[in-house]
């Protein structure tokens, strides 16, 4: 039923200089290829150079496992960092959540849908109260509860199952812990964490409450990839609702949830079609 | 040629209980007058009730520096603070203003074409850059240099010449200055500052080359009012824009202008139309 | 399970005089009434006064059955049109859906997490595509297919189902029918669309591909009352979302089901917390 | 004083199919250069390739006007539609303007601040409002009055005017008269118009007024060319602001003012920049 793949997308990183796009260019021409889609940016204050390129499988004359090889001379010459995907990937994508659901019946309804291609092998909570949507879904279900003690090794038993599916993407749909630096280097594939605050405004615990009280008159939510410092990581995505003196800290929270499941869909989304490259604190993002 | 006041806003903040907008309508009807437009907000966290309504002079029974005297009884019953305004007022602002000129033009063509019901009787500024603007609109011009040391006696010399033209608004617009406690203190009017962030987003100098280095997904200005510890005064108004990896830093300087202009206009004129009720460390904004 | 009525609202509508507020918060306040929220607007064009009071029950010295009665006098001498509501209320809703589930997967969801105070008795649709919410929320399900030669005694058979449930509002969650003049008048109770353009553009069927050929940059969702003449009914909701030359059809399609979930929920929330006065062709919103 | 042309912007416009990057890139490379940016997009639908590429001046080893010419090679084998610009051009811009003086202020601001690479040479009005501005900028100012007898009378003074100006865009920043196929014809460059409205919705005269009968909650500006069809030229950019029940036709007019300033140097700027290929009804913009 799943779409195989039928483009390949070539994600490039390197110091800029001239030729870069002609040489590209020119490897995808020389097999055949049909380009699809090509951005690219340079950072003239770093002197940095960023590219996505993708091309149809169809045609192309080298086997999808022998493209990287095939390229890496071309990235020798230019100093490249590069990455080759091939989309619909289908990426399999655990969902970690907490007590609420909102993120969590989104994802899965957008991948129901065929909107969202990818695969969803576990959902892995700290409570139980999302059960419902893993039994609809038919999808395994893992309730390992936590505390300040035992989070060490509930981290494991998370990573444990993480890893026994192979999972390419960890999303933290509220999930609302705290990762420690162990899971993160554990785990082995990039984790998306979204949170409920435009950052860096109301970095940490309760920002909407932090946000009620400060009297602004917007709110937002942030996408980002989770790292050690928390709330630090590399913003994909952000968008902000407005908000009056007749909100409740509740009415927040309302508006928010809205604000958060767009936003995490969009980077999940942005994520997988492999639009995004991390680039120091920040990430350039090809929409 | 200016317009009179045609109105009365009248605004109230009291500890919430019933009967309180009966009692003020009840006034208002027994001096026959017509209420154009009223709404309240109660704050039931904190129990407090803010009113603003607005009646029209026309027809009221009281001269209007009575009316003040007239309902102190029923505030006093009530607990109230309450403010008499009347609206358009054409309050005498001044303008302080640094080198970037958008905002200052912005606020007087708005005014000019009959948009924002001010007099601006001054524009003080420590560079002479703005001075075209001034002589356009036929509007004294005061340049007063500013260095670390000069600074106690530059603020001494800007509070001399608020003084003498009896404002009763200071608008920062893009003053680049930071405003001692004793200068807020002596100024005997609010302040309204614009900051070049979504507060309390990049507090401090240099926002936007703050913002681009976060790799921010949208940037924001922040309009507030003034207070002793920077960046954190009541907030008036916020909007943000959508940025992007292309953006530099000029292009975010660029696209920050125009919210600076447009937030800034806003939280005057909502100011102006005596729309705001400062409360904490927020305000209520009846819009 | 479900929340009692707190709150009473008042919806008002008469042409403008003195002295309706005075009455008003009078009469309440007589009561022994607490005026949790009030807001009213005079359209000076046509010298029309709206009103939507909100006071609390408890404490109140009517019966919730006699209110309507004992406030008539008032009424006449004002010469007002007057509804009397009691929030939360949760309203009997019908949502009639046709293939596309997202609206009332949305919708049910927002039920289902305390978000929106409704009852949903009945889901009715012209396929079976939707059979999966109605049965993960055990709701009555009917299934009434429609061609052109059956529509009349297809919508008798809608009818006829809304009057066993007693419905008070029907949600058209996407039902992609356009209803009879004869339906309308018979249902009895309003009807909330949610149009996929933003009215008065792209009227009609395939909006999304009449903005695709248009070009236009922004795309939105419009939710309105249903009327005899088709997308003309008072709009209650609208909302936009930027797009560009990069998406097509399919992408408008996909960023709309978003607008489309979040302008039509907002819509039926206004709705059931009586914030919406009809009012000619147009809506007045108390938000 | 003017900076000098740095970039070249290659426009294309041809059939898709493969190797027209690598062509294209290739090319630039040939001759030394330096891509800056390059986008580019596929029809699916229509099976049209437009792309845009902006290489570096500096080191290019063709003179600038021998370019277009060494091209032309590729260009016939891929059928393909080209244009050679330089940037920034500063092109000769005539604003045409009526009454109200919002929009030509804007632009002109921002062409003085150096954010809109532009040169005014010619100011044209039916009336004498505007004068001041003409005369703070020191820019020749035209009026021509116009009644219904003696429009194509006036017309030809217009267009006469602009041909002396050899101008390469007329921009009508709320000129409020429609230009005839005559004028479009015979002006020899394009025409941006402002129009107060979210095209398609409310065309021709009135729209805020039109908008405030229909009773919509958000209002809009669009920028477009100006075509024979009135208002239904490719659309350059377009935005919204929220309304409600409490903005009167003047209140609509006010907030319109600030959408139409930003919408129209928008597209001013996304058209000096060459970012615009016009395209059927559409174009493509590549920001």
């Amino acid at each position: 039923m799943t779409e195989s793949p039928s483009a390949v997308v070539l994600l490039i990183h390197c110091p800029d200089r001239k030729g870069i796009v002609a040489r590209v260019a020119g490897f995808i021409n020389e097999f055949g290829g049909n380009i699809l889609d090509s951005d690219h940016h340079t950072d003239r204050e770093a002197g940095e150079f960023l590219m996505r390129t993708v091309f149809a499988l169809e045609g192309f004359q080298l086997p999808p496992a022998e493209i990287a090889a095939a390229f890496a001379p071309i990235a020798k010459v230019f100093g490249m960092r590069y990455e080759v995907h091939f989309i619909p990937a289908h990426p399999k994508v655990a969902l970690l959540v907490s007590k609420q659901d909102h993120c969590l019946a989104d994802l899965l309804q957008r991948q129901r849908r065929g909107e969202l291609p990818i695969d969803v092998p576990v959902i892995i909570s700290n409570h139980d109260t999302c059960a419902m949507w893993a039994e609809l879904y038919k999808i395994p279900f893992h309730v390992f509860p936590v505390t300040k003690d035992s989070k060490p090794e509930q981290e494991q038993r998370v990573i444990s199952v993480l890893k026994q599916q192979d999972v390419h993407l960890v999303v933290l749909a509220r999930y609302m812990q705290i990762l420690s630096g162990e899971f993160l280097r554990a785990v082995g594939c990039p984790v998306i964490n979204i949170h409920h605050s435009f950052l860096p405004a109301f970095i940490g615990a309760n920002p909407y409450r932090q946000a009620y009280e400060r009297g602004v008159k917007l709110i937002g939510a942030t996408a980002h990839y989770a790292t050690e410092e928390l709330d630090e990581g590399p913003i994909i995505e952000q968008d902000v609702i407005r908000v009056g003196h007749r909100d409740s800290v509740e009415d927040l929270v309302r508006k928010g949830r809205d604000l958060e499941e767009l936003v995490l869909a969009r980077a999940v989304r942005l994520h997988v079609e492999r639009r995004v490259i991390v680039y120091g604190r920040r990430t350039v993002v090809f929409d």
